[in-house]
């Protein structure tokens, strides 16, 4: 490490791929506000470079806490900065030195869960040829290398068996249209895009065999935060009785947090909502409501698969 | 009647009130399909007075032909082409009385429907004041004069009683956004602006004590052919305990429809997907699902509300 954090500026997708060279903590904490890096993976891998990041900065211990509450939902951002910050007293070898473990467990786990969860696709819905449905972005953007429920799709695809991803566009800030898309492009996997209000009809339709979603932070009874849409496509899943799969590292799990009521939900404002790409969308003055996340109840879950293992949370086990 | 139909442009809103003047039934039909007229009862109601302006054409039987298939999924279009053309052989007056008679049926429905709607909201959540749900666009703009289920929200609004509106984007096309939106201005009526897969989080912690929604087509048991994004609404309000009530007139129910799985869903294509207002919001080469429309089933409807009845489909009443 050079001084500099190298990033992907994921609002740039999928019109231009922009690096951007992050060398201060508060520019780090506005890519993490402003979803220049997003993905709970990801920004858990970020924080715990930004910790490094702090130890150059006047005001160590509130550059830290800058970093800690950037974004409220996902786990991994707050729990990777302290597991950093752990090791600060060491000085900035011991520092990066954990940030870079950090980073290697999560390009590992990455990697096993794809094949775990492809592995549970099998045994769900047999060794044919799979339509996948799945929300947001969770492939290496949101992640390291692979991610999550994209991770299980690349696997699928890289093993003959991907029959098309059904992508959903994930409004506000199109996630699906603009950074899965973009992956899935390069991986030269097959993909149709679909608003996130056809989600459930789709599935009803028998368009779907199986939905793989990732996860912002799963609660100790398998309760489970993720993009604000999720859970209307676990309602619609379970309508059509088509399995609904958590993917998840073991660093998004949250043994201290009981159950998805005791989740904070982030409100991002009118902004995102009432216009797009800086064109008005709706009258002005128009307010809104804008959860970014919600909560699905672990009955909805058919499995969660980390890279440890697979919770088969419908049938009522826990993590 | 000069010989034009005047329609509000319904895609220019709520940037710009443009009023087309619309002479012939090409043109009729190009607005159609191209939504700047739009809505079940609007599109009924503009199929009645294209009948008028085909009298005029060198192939009067094409010109209706053509009008009749403009769009599939409303029942309204073909069942009103069909009306004013059974008078058409008697004549230019004939047929011009009964469309004007179909356009003051719609307007007398449209009053009847927001007071018998807001009469069943009180018997369902009480008295107190309201916080309704609603999907697309069912005011003027979508019928004539009040229209549906935005009928119910305005009565609602002018008896006191609306704490507010909790109004969906609607995409692809956001009708919500755009039109639903500038009505409830106009009114002055409180409403904030939401996101489609917002709408089953918002409703599972309690933001709504009721949802209203329009339809396309009600078949014959009951199921609703509605706005792509209303089954999962349904889902959700079922999930939450919440009313679900589907406001219509009796010109949208549909006899010869045995059930939703008869009814034909319009898929409307890539393009309104992968692009908003000329921006494009997803890679190029993005192949998309596009079905306009959903079917939400009979058992998920706490009601129906005609100019005419109220029936409780969830309960096994039939129409």
């Amino acid at each position: 490490m050079d001084g500099t954090v190298e990033l992907i500026d994921q609002t740039r997708l999928p019109d231009e791929l922009v690096v951007l060279r992050v060398e201060d903590v508060p520019t780090l904490v506005d890519a993490i506000r402003r979803l220049a890096v997003r993905g709970a993976p990801a920004i858990g891998v970020a924080g715990g470079f930004g910790v490094v990041l702090a130890l150059r900065e006047p005001d160590y211990a509130a550059a830290v806490r800058s970093l800690r509450n950037a974004r409220p939902t996902a786990v991994n951002l707050a729990r990777m900065v302290d597991r950093v910050a752990a090791h600060a007293a060491d000085g900035f070898e011991a520092a990066l030195a954990e940030a870079i473990a950090i980073r290697d467990e999560e390009i590992a786990a990455s990697q096993r869960m794809g094949e775990r969860g492809a592995e549970l696709v099998e045994e769900l819905v047999g060794n044919g040829r799979v339509r996948a449905m799945t929300i947001c972005n969770t492939g290496g953007l949101a992640s390291v290398e692979r991610g999550t429920a994209l991770a299980v799709i690349q696997a699928l695809h890289e093993a003959g068996r991907l029959e098309e991803a059904l992508v959903l566009e994930t409004r506000p800030l199109l996630q699906g249209a603009r950074l899965t898309t973009w992956e899935l492009q390069r991986l030269g996997a097959p993909y149709r895009l679909v608003i996130d209000a056809a989600a459930s009809s789709l599935l009803a339709r028998g368009a779907a065999d199986v939905v793989v979603t990732g996860a912002d932070r799963v609660a100790a009874n398998g309760d489970t935060a993720n993009k604000i849409g999720t859970f209307g496509l676990a309602l619609g899943a379970r309508h059509a009785d088509v399995p609904f799969v958590v993917v998840a590292p073991e660093s998004t799990l949250d043994a201290d947090t009981p159950t998805g009521a005791d989740i904070e939900i982030e409100d991002r404002g009118a902004n995102e909502i009432v216009s797009l790409k800086g064109v008005s969308i709706a009258p002005s003055g128009t307010a809104a409501a804008n959860p970014a996340f919600d909560v699905t109840p672990c009955e909805l879950i058919t499995a969660l698969v980390t890279e440890r293992r697979v919770v088969r949370l419908a049938e009522g086990e826990r993590l």
